[in-house]
């Protein structure tokens, strides 16, 4: 008898007000009643696969080893898209293959990824694979079903369309990747990058009439209010905050914004 | 000992930014710390007792047997409207006797029915029986208390006030029962009803300027942007909607708002 | 081996939309698998003490006794405030020392409080001390952790700036410390305080047209959409409501809004 708890993780674009989110746990459950089953976030953006993607790197690395990850952000249900899982660096991930992995993985190449195979009798609706196909074979992959045995091997993954900065001796051009729940505004511009490319000069923000210099450590490092540049908590990227203040609002940046680094000596 | 963790269904129109739903799980922990607590959603409108109908029958047959779904959508908090408890096909029900179940029933005679009596000492509030009453008898049965302890026997639940389509050999006049996150847009138009009366004939959904022809079995059997109709995942219902775009908002179509369909030879 | 789930609550201003809640889970579920994770909210307005410690009071009483209750409204984070875990009548808490629990826990000298030291090796973020130092100690604490090796002995909790009613024997002059889901909008003004000061004198709330006289059992004792006073469920605080309507949006009322009652022989 299995007595740890297998832990499944849920993202999707699916909103809390349907019945969505909980169809599939119930699928879950009755594979599995002493599933762990824990939410990520029901809020992407519906159809967003980059959010989607960003949102994972945030956090699933967080999570223990074996844990089952599915995600279903899915525009192309009924489509071509493969549905697929993929075992890698000991997690597992169920979903639709569309990009949303890639970012996360860090690859486009896994240790294994397979085309999935249905694993019991029902039928599938067209609509609903989440339920219907994915939530299942997260499931079974959480109570011990062998990963080989979920569906056919591939070899690559579709890849995240992902547009990475623009860089020279002066300058770095970026763009604002995803604007969290505080207005804080991260952008695709790592800490690795811009020391490979400042080399001791000062790194400047400016946008109309808003300059920031120099990179600070946390929000409070200046008073209430003002504006400062940080590394944030996931990933060493850059971003663009307001100490207790909502820097998206402040300086109307939104996801795609595009971001200037001036390198002055 | 159980070690099968048992598992309680929570709905409510109680929103998440207040501690009422974790008032009630720290009641049910408390009775048993075992138990699997599901959120199925908090986002019904407050008092919408149609709306949580639909949602329950989106969702909980999807859930195991011995499954407890605790739902609270209660206006009548306070008044002489009953608090009851359902045995029906291997689940149980708790919530006010208001017509929340029927629908998700498909009769207001299930297998058993009883009227909560207070299952410990604890004093009840006038305006919080999800916390002080449904709570405890979800946690007391899901833990092993034996149905007909919960109270005593009733023989009818209150029906859901709902409205059927009207129908003749020309057209089929239903409504929008429910609009999804998606903005799609689900009717109580049931795809045997349509096949009872279409009869090789092409089904119409017209509206102003638009005109949608024929039923498709996907989002993506149509280009993005386009609009379609096609019976959705949940219990065949006709769905509007349009290819990874939001039918409700574009349609201006809100709940209630009605469906004409025309069937042309 | 400890077969009894532990219970860890969490409360923050995370929203659901980024990876900063399920960043958190992942770490404690990395601790100890077994943890039985429950959402009290991450709705609480960005760093908003006052309503978190409100909405703490609204549930965290309910939950059974070793319960650990993980808190991040942290404003103060990578600043002088300390990081604190406290020990009180048979529960655990885990947050910033900010006020957040002194409304709930009635003093501000509880049992035990700790300043918290790191449990492991791995480093600390300047800016998510939830997920790198919080979560883990509240993991920890779940587990078995003794608590007086969390941390260094502390004394005194800082307090929450809480403003009390100011009464005389013709009036009471509170504000509205919560607006919940519903509209109904929660004061400061206690049924103690009330039956201290009123003294058989019939109460009256009167602001521009509106007069509500005497304070009510539950909602549906009035008419639906008519106003009422009534003591809510939560600590028997005094509510202005509307039977089956929003009694915020009707009377513009908000958080902070002052309340005049009048005690009239």
């Amino acid at each position: 008898m299995e007595l740890c708890p297998s832990i499944v993780t849920l993202t999707t674009d699916f909103g809390t007000s349907d019945g969505y989110v909980s169809a599939m746990k119930g699928i879950m459950l009755g594979i599995n009643p002493h599933l762990n089953l824990i939410d990520v976030s029901h809020d992407v953006q519906p159809f967003d696969i980059v959010g989607a993607a960003f949102l994972l790197k945030q956090s699933l690395r967080h999570f223990p080893e074996n844990t089952v990850h599915l995600v279903v952000v899915d525009p192309g249900v009924g489509s071509i898209r493969q549905a697929i899982a993929i075992q890698h660096e000991g997690h597992y991930y169920v979903g639709p293959d569309n990009g949303l992995f890639t970012l996360l993985l860090e690859t486009d190449t896994p240790e294994q990824i397979v085309k999935l195979i249905k694993t019991d009798s029902a039928p599938i609706s067209m609509t609903f694979h989440g339920r219907d196909l994915f939530a299942p074979v997260a499931a079974h992959l959480a109570s011990g079903l062998p990963f080989e045995q979920c569906g056919y091997r591939l070899t690559h993954l579709y890849p995240l369309e992902w547009q990475p900065p623009k860089c020279n001796a002066n300058e770095i051009i970026g763009h604002v990747v995803h604007v969290d729940h505080f207005g804080n505004c991260i952008t695709n511009i790592s800490r690795d990058l811009i020391e490979q490319y400042s080399d001791q000069k000062t790194v400047l923000f400016s946008m109309g009439n808003t300059v920031i210099q120099g990179i600070h450590s946390t929000y409070s490092d200046v008073p209430e209010g003002e504006m400062l540049m940080l590394y944030g908590s996931t990933n060493n990227l850059l971003e663009i905050a307001i100490c207790l203040g909502n820097a998206s609002t402040h300086l109307d940046l939104q996801r795609s914004s595009p971001i200037h680094l001036q390198l002055s000596p």
